[in-house]
């Protein structure tokens, strides 16, 4: 019997369990951002891995404890990204069954998680079972990090790596989520954009004044206004001094990718209701479109918005933007940048706070594991794979890809209508299996790969 | 016995009789916005008018109903305009003693409505009065409009002036509020700007998304951002095509009355924590700016408004926005300029809302109504009056100078301190005592002049 056959064959005769092993996850409301059962689900997520054999660890952070697991040894090691908190699953009466109730129909497993990230993290320990009883190897070391604060930004996730790199420490990492596009192809992803999300504040006089004044008195919505038009051109060109410069050419191995990432399904523009896209992209440069960083308003917000009319100058006004960075770029640098832009044109009274930083993370194409995921994809999913060099997105990927320089890929079992974040979350059961399947295969290719030796000039 | 002592002498003898009778005004609370007791206030409202003789009519209205008063004969007739209904008195924990429980202390009378515009209203009853008692003239027919609608932009008087035209007509007009600046010094106010109140919305998609795809999906708080920033330069200039076109060259006349106008006292913008003017204007240009028209963003919402980040492209924008406008602008011919304006430019997506429309008005200071003004302001308050040819607010005016071609003057008892509109609103007696002393000497001598033969060529 070949590998992969014995592969899928683990998988699907142990399939039942491990919904039933999902399902147990999925009714525990492990909610990060508002404090729910964190702890009863790090000791849940330690357990599935104690079943397995793993040494596990439970560690405290600066916010949800982190569950670490380890197990196997060999001259090659792979680690594992997941996390065991969900979204809040609000509004609830759009829930056709109870968010952490989870319901098996129509061929899936409905709860809050079940795809985001309990279905995933799941589906891997099927593939971990899997690789387990087939493997014909030199051995491999497994590595599982699972956090409990994803959802909100993972906050302590960066000392914690930094204070345990040697223990993280791996040939490649496997990302918390991925999985297949509306076609069913299979998605190999290998970047995320990194971001500054900005707070600019601006107060014209200690209160709102009467509008019958405003030949007089500052407006600072109109002031704001200005400071954030100045920011960037018609044609999406953000205008700060400095803002591209570490912007990393693409390697011609990213852009053969970037070139063959088929365009967006048109039903998703439709289903927005968009009639054009920015600077009037066209969908088949919306992929290349990725590599160019954002300057995006997520709020603007000055003086009366209720219904009807009040007539005043306002003396706020507060403007929320972030910033998506691609390699080489820096939230910090960004950040200096727009401040001595504001400067330069007389804005020195703008106030800017800085509320969150990402650094973008990529992971080059030549890396053994691109194409050992690749491979697998084409196995497990029976259709030709997409790898996508960068998404649009960001998250914590650049403390693996800089901080333990590993090389990255996210696979998975979500589809485009998995209802991540949203109510009716669900993972079907047949995307699960495939995934697992996935995951299993390069898990063996990986141990069975001659290790390659790193060479320095 | 002169005239002029004569009035003064009723004022003071019967000032304790109209304090009473004004405060049992303002125990009514008839605040229009919340449709409160405005019933009971009309018929109190025409019971004023009926112990002194009046010919008394309750008009119902679109709105509130008008009370409508007259009496006398004679070549000459003058309206008073002034309005029985009351801002709203939240927030109620900010008044030392209850707003609708009249209370006298520091030789103020205290409640909501003291001074805007019952105040003023009582205190034209106290000049009526004192007027009746010492004149010595050819006879003058005093007519009075009281309107219930002020406080929500008197819907329904424009109908009403129009169908009672000749009901109304009159020689001259004093409008519902004045009184003295910082210094003590008499205000005689000839004109109010007009406004057109517009809301501005955008919207790009059905709903919000994930601000990872910036790249690709338009936001509308951007396209609005622009879609505004075009409306204005940084010099105050408004950049809609033919907005000035209308603009009425100052006569000689407004002109010189421009220039003697002292600059605002400097605790104001001290008191509102203002650095510098609009445009950099100096305070002694802030007189003539009142003439240009301005386009002032009362709100702008869109996006994310709460507290830390959230990660979205805004499908919604909205931007409140008042013109004040100038002789003779017109409110509906640059709600259209403003249409053609974003068509141009290529935001035929930006809806446009009409919510508010003031017409300009002001009166030349050759009427014969003014010398009038000047003068008894000058006896009255015993200082040089000011003369504002244009305020900055708005007000509805235009239908008493536009339908009825009346030169209008404010005149009347108010300070800066009198907290109009807010907690703790008073009148000074000393204040409401001097305000009917003046109205009642510009009845006096309004009576007494040689009517004015009007010629036309």
């Amino acid at each position: 019997m070949r590998v992969g056959d014995a592969i899928d064959a683990h998988v699907d005769r142990h399939l039942e369990e491990r919904i039933t092993e999902l399902a147990g996850l999925c009714a525990i409301p492990s909610v990060s951002s508002e404090g729910g059962d964190l702890g009863s689900c790090a000791c849940a997520v330690a357990a599935t891995f104690a079943r397995r054999g793993f040494d596990v660890q439970i560690f405290e952070t600066a916010a949800q404890p982190v569950v670490y697991a380890e197990k196997g040894d060999g001259p090659r090691s792979i680690l594992f990204y997941n996390h065991y908190d969900v979204q809040p699953a609000e509004p609830l009466e759009l829930w056709t069954s109870p968010p952490f109730e989870p319901s098996r129909r129509d061929g899936a497993l409905f709860a809050r998680g079940a795809m985001d990230d309990k279905g995933e993290f799941v589906s891997r320990l099927a593939a971990l079972d899997a690789f387990a009883a087939t493997r014909q190897t030199n051995g491999l070391r497994i590595k599982a990090l699972v956090e409990g604060a994803e959802e909100i930004g993972s906050p302590g996730l960066e000392p914690f790596v930094r204070d345990h790199a040697a223990m993280l420490s791996a040939d490649a990492c496997i990302w918390e989520a991925g999985g297949i596009d509306t076609e069913g192809r299979p998605r190999i992803d290998l970047g995320l954009r990194g971001m500054l999300y900005v707070e600019l504040h601006c107060r014209t006089m200690k209160r709102d004044a009467h509008s019958g004044d405003a030949h007089a008195l500052p407006n600072a919505a109109w002031r704001l206004l200005r400071a954030v038009a100045s920011l960037k051109d018609e044609n999406e060109h953000v205008l700060v001094s400095g803002f591209y410069d570490s912007v990393r050419p693409l390697s011609a191995g990213t852009k053969a990718l970037v070139e063959r990432i088929p365009p967006p399904d048109p039903s998703w523009a439709e289903g927005l209701g968009v009639r054009g896209f920015v600077a009037g992209r066209e969908p088949d440069a919306l992929a290349g479109a990725v590599f160019s960083p954002t300057c995006n308003i997520a709020g603007f917000t000055a003086g009366y918005g209720g219904p009807g009319s009040k007539t005043i100058i306002p003396s706020q006004a507060t403007c929320k933007i972030d910033f998506r960075l691609v390699p080489d770029q820096e939230p910090d640098i960004v950040a200096r940048q727009l401040r001595v832009h504001l400067d330069a044109l007389g804005f020195d009274d703008v106030e800017l706070a800085v509320i969150g930083r990402i650094f973008p993370a990529m992971t080059e194409p030549d890396a053994p594991i691109v194409k050992i995921a690749i491979d697998a994809a084409r196995e497990a999913w029976r259709k030709e794979p997409v790898v996508v060099p960068m998404v649009g997105g960001s998250g914590p990927m650049a403390y693996f890809t800089g901080i333990l320089k590993l090389p990255v890929v996210s696979v998975g079992c979500s589809f485009p209508g998995s209802r991540k974040h949203a109510p009716d979350e669900h993972v079907r059961i047949d995307d699960f299996a495939k995934g697992a399947k996935h995951v299993a295969r390069i898990l063996s290719a990986f141990a069975t790969t001659p290790a390659v030796v790193s060479m320095e000039d």
